[in-house]
């Protein structure tokens, strides 16, 4: 059983500041593990890539077979069934949709001065997917990594995709065909991290990496970070639901083990102005707890992290929803827009009963790549704008710098940087000639 | 006598790699220091900050006199000469002016389904900025920092910034007064990151921490990265001016030492069509150099990272260029645009004889806090974005999740996710009821 709060109880404060900062994740220190392994790829390339997947993936690879051939990609695409790819290429398509709004303008004019600024986006030239191996290699989540990288422009895209003991998953496959990546490196862990960043004699270097893996993979991406840009460090998922009594209880139950099923350490919160409404869910939790076919890691993500709030209104629900600041929000109440306008932090959300997060997961066309551990007060999702760098422009003409001049060299002389100022000086110096 | 290169001579690319990599910054491990000057923060609070700030900078406060007070800001600022403050204003003004138009927009729209997709844009709650003390306080890092923070929208702004000994720079409060912050902490080092961090008795927390600062402060902030948003890791300034023989050598020998003249580790290179003209601007540098107030300074910098390349023409320069990635780059040439469309990768573009990368420190407008060593392959300057977070939304219909739905179901069910699949399918079967 989760904790059941009522947010107008005295102890209510304790147990919710109780709730928030629970610590879901053990930190496992593999830090040093990881340092090894980066400065062996680095210093042996290839060879070290081979020597490490045949130890932690019981896989032998030679530099001909560290990425899938076309024949391969081929022959395990068409394993895939037909209903499956369909769905995929609708939610490629979808996810392509949404992405391609997200294009960033370039932008230059010229001011009073005479002046011309402005700013130009650009692609980062090459970017790594990681998609990890096992129970989490999801063929969505390449599809909402590449996509967006694709819409960005990136010319170069590769993914690293470890198959241990060689089983391969088709659909991850399918995935990075559909999205266009041609290039899958069955390779995994912190040596692959390290590939994608260094480069080796068969794997040539990318500018930024992204996607989730364990942590190994995070403590690696920590470790590149700086020379190459990385996405950020996702932590356990995470799901709040807030909830008027007009809702079928079986549903925001299913809602919340949605989140539940990814990881005994994910946590799913219901917030409801109606009690009965929250036992109601809370009941049908259990029942489905019963059957769930992932019960065994829903069951204590929900016993353990899960909880049930009441509150007095929606305008207490939304401070609430704040202070968790959820990577999935969903509305479930009659004026879900009314109540979306009160929300300031979130990573994603899902509004009206007739929009399950699930959806967002796959088909709904936003990213599912979202910021965690309320880290959506400063961050956002994935999208187009992590696969692009802004490049500043300014252009002054003699007017301009005349105008300006003078106070960039007075501010220079005040910070005691000489050349600054004689930089300008020089400039202004000619024209007043 | 730094390297003069001819990038066409046969050892060139041996020469132009050890130029990329050599490694400008010793490597300083404070990270244990820093850990434990955390935990230290985390545990104690102001008691800690205020014991680590008497040792540090041999300065006592009480929890009272943390932050300067209104009366105590007033009479600093009061110093300051008219000419500064006007000079101040007029920089600011521009910074805030280029700032307003990198506000995102929000996007909603209904696709052909009828879902309603879209984001939306918000600030982050609360924000910090460290400001260094001692030689590296500058007053136009305040503009840049606060000006964007302001423009997004940010409530709370704060500054910490240490005074050793004491000793204040009111150019930096009167800069904080005319970016609108009021609160300014004088703390600083590892300490004043995890106050801004985690919070103590009177230094309220902070979502995101922006600003420049020493080994300390960057491995500060490196650890509560996750806690809280962070800027980059800023790397030693460098500077690119890419020239053809048609500009005053003295001009671009000023260009090349202004950015030398900030550390020691400072990297200035020209490339140029030219190699009289590369001759004439080193031989200018080296004159400059016996009387620049920062001599001792420029001088290792330019002697150590410094370099003069000779080019065959302008496609030539775009290429090494782009392998660069400046921070900083200055075009010279007789058509900057035409040279600009061939970069794809900088921090800054300068564009023409008449803009020195002076102005951009200052008063062009752009941001001057920019990707260093290599990272404007994936990285971009700092901006209102830094500021705020994107909240994607979805909102379905029956109608919407009639032809989404399916697709969502049958992708959870081939990755193993059944409750996220029968959320789906509850919503579908009431449909088709």
């Amino acid at each position: 059983m989760p904790v059941f709060l009522n947010a107008n109880a005295p102890d209510f404060e304790a147990s919710f500041t109780a709730l928030l900062s629970a610590k879901r994740e053990e930190a496992v220190d593999v830090d040093d593990t990881v340092a090894a392994i980066i400065a062996d790829v680095r210093a042996r390339g290839d060879a070290a890539v081979i020597e490490l997947t045949a130890k932690f993936d019981r896989l032998d690879l030679t530099p001909e077979t560290l990425a899938f051939s076309r024949a391969e990609i081929a022959a395990e695409i068409a394993k895939v069934p037909s209903e499956e790819r369909a769905a995929l290429e609708l939610a490629a398509a979808r996810i392509r949709a949404y992405h391609d709004r997200q294009r960033p303008e370039d932008a230059r004019w010229t001011d009073a001065t005479g002046a011309e600024l402005g700013w130009r986006w650009g692609p980062v030239a090459a970017a790594g997917l990681y998609v990890p191996g096992g129970l989490a290699s999801y063929p969505s989540s390449v599809l909402m990594n590449a996509i967006p990288a694709q819409v960005a422009g990136v010319e170069r895209l590769v993914i690293c995709a470890p198959t241990p003991g060689g089983v391969v998953n088709p659909l991850v496959l399918l995935a990075a065909h559909i999205a266009g990546v041609d290039t899958v490196y069955r390779i995994g862990g912190a040596q692959a991290v390290a590939a994608m960043a260094y480069g080796t004699e068969t794997i040539a270097p990318v500018d930024k990496i992204t996607g989730p893996g364990n942590a190994y993979v995070a403590a690696a991406k920590r470790r590149v970070f700086g020379r190459v840009g990385i996405d950020m460090i996702a932590g356990p998922s995470e799901i709040l639901v807030i909830a008027d009594k007009d809702n079928d209880p079986e549903w925001i139950a299913l809602d919340l083990l949605s989140q539940a099923e990814h990881d005994e350490s994910a946590q799913s919160i219901l917030i409801t102005t109606d009690e009965g409404f929250g036992r109601a869910v809370a009941a049908a939790v259990d029942t489905r707890l019963e059957t769930l076919e992932r019960r065994a890691i829903a069951g204590p993500s929900w016993r353990d992290y899960g909880a049930v709030i009441v509150v007095e209104d929606l305008a207490q629900a939304a401070v609430l929803s704040d202070r968790i600041a959820p990577e999935h929000l969903e509305l479930c109440v009659a004026d879900p827009d009314a109540l979306l306008a009160q929300i300031k932090h979130a990573g994603a959300v899902f509004l009206g009963q007739w929009t399950p997060e699930a959806i967002g997961d796959y088909a709904g066309g936003p990213n599912h790549v979202l910021p965690t551990a309320r880290s959506a007060r400063f961050s956002s999702g994935l999208s187009v704008l992590d696969f692009m760098k802004r490049t500043t422009l300014a252009k002054m003409t003699p007017e301009a710098l005349r105008a300006i001049g003078p106070a960039a060299e007075r501010l220079a002389i005040s910070e005691s940087l000489e050349a600054h100022g004689l930089s300008v000086r020089a400039r202004l110096d000619k024209l007043n000639r």
